[in-house]
């Protein structure tokens, strides 16, 4: 398998630890998100994936997209270590948590959307870190609540093994430190991202420890 | 079951084509999203989902949140006309297709973002329209793209049955007409749409045909 990644991409360290938990080897083709007006724009990359996104994941010569329907695909062809539970409501609620980061929270401030607000849109950088930090906080209360209220939570998002709301949390967290966003008022998610983090399969997918790594 | 929904949210609008296609009958409880500050943040509705967004499912007293994770849901408890392919690539593409919508479209979009706008940021309703058009027209040019060349379409999104991509383009096709985008620049969304909106599911989970419909 190929896994076209950058090491700061969010969406890409999602993937990059559902492969690792579930111990599968692949091939790291990194894009570089920022240099030369972004190589995910290019032809090279556009003839993989049209929206000039990251990751893709190449497999068996196909070429799939956007990161959770390739983690849903990882835990359909390879079963062992799932990541997500055996039952419907389970695998709800897992689905709706990962998706809380997905599609409420992570669209919002991702580098596509920041370099509108400061290019064509004329935003200061603090103007921009206040959209950031506010798009942020919203979606890390929904998620904390709905942690809090579902009553699923073990030492992991959904009970006492990974899944794919795990592969989505931490990244999000990730992003939230860069940011100094206190992790404090967010006392669950602050401890499943503790728990996560030491784990080998998530420091191996860890930005800081990419082959595109950069300081 | 019952369908927390709002007439004219996209969210709740792809969950009733869902339902409808698979012939469940439901009790809409309607939440107004712009009456009296919006219903949604209410604590009758914020009990039900602390994130105050539309939609929710309840079924047997459990509730389930977040539109894809229901519309998966739907699909594993009533598999009769399955909304997913069969084999784990086309449910991969399929998958892909539908979060292009509801991650990378739909979210910059949506009621709250552009209350954002026009409120705290003091957005003109001109510069909120252009942020409105430039982030649709952006998705619909990766759902097209993706259409053309993965070459998985056939009447619907992916064969000649509907499946979860449908759910989700028809109402962002509604979204991008109320905004009079130029549909003809993606003439394989315009077929597909086209198609869609004369079956009798579609019509009846028309914004136009809810109990909660204003002028």
């Amino acid at each position: 398998m190929k896994l076209y990644t950058y090491f700061r991409s969010s969406a890409a360290y999602r993937v990059r630890i559902a492969l690792n938990l579930k111990g599968l080897e692949y091939d790291a083709i990194p894009v570089h998100l920022l240099r030369d007006g972004g190589e995910q724009r290019k032809q090279a990359y556009t003839d993989v994936n049209p929206s000039a996104l990251i990751p893709a994941l190449e497999d068996n010569g196909v070429v799939l997209t956007q990161s959770l329907a390739i983690i849903e695909y990882l835990d359909e062809e390879h079963p062992m270590v799932p990541l997500l539970p055996q039952d419907a409501v389970g695998r709800a609620r897992v689905r709706a948590l990962a998706q809380t980061i997905a599609c409420d929270t992570h669209p919002l401030t991702n580098l596509r959307v920041l370099k509108h607000l400061k290019g064509p849109l004329g935003f200061t950088e603090e103007a921009k870190n206040e959209w950031w930090k506010h798009w942020n906080i919203l979606g890390m209360r929904d998620l904390e609540a709905h942690l809090e209220r579902d009553g699923d939570m073990g030492r992991f998002c959904y009970g006492d093994t990974p899944t794919m709301a795990d592969c989505l949390l931490v990244p999000q967290v990730f992003n939230a430190q860069r940011f100094n966003i206190d992790m404090a008022q967010f006392p669950n998610i602050a401890r499943i991202n503790e728990h996560c983090v030491n784990l080998p399969a998530f420091v191996a997918a860890h930005p800081s420890n990419q082959p595109d790594t950069e300081a």
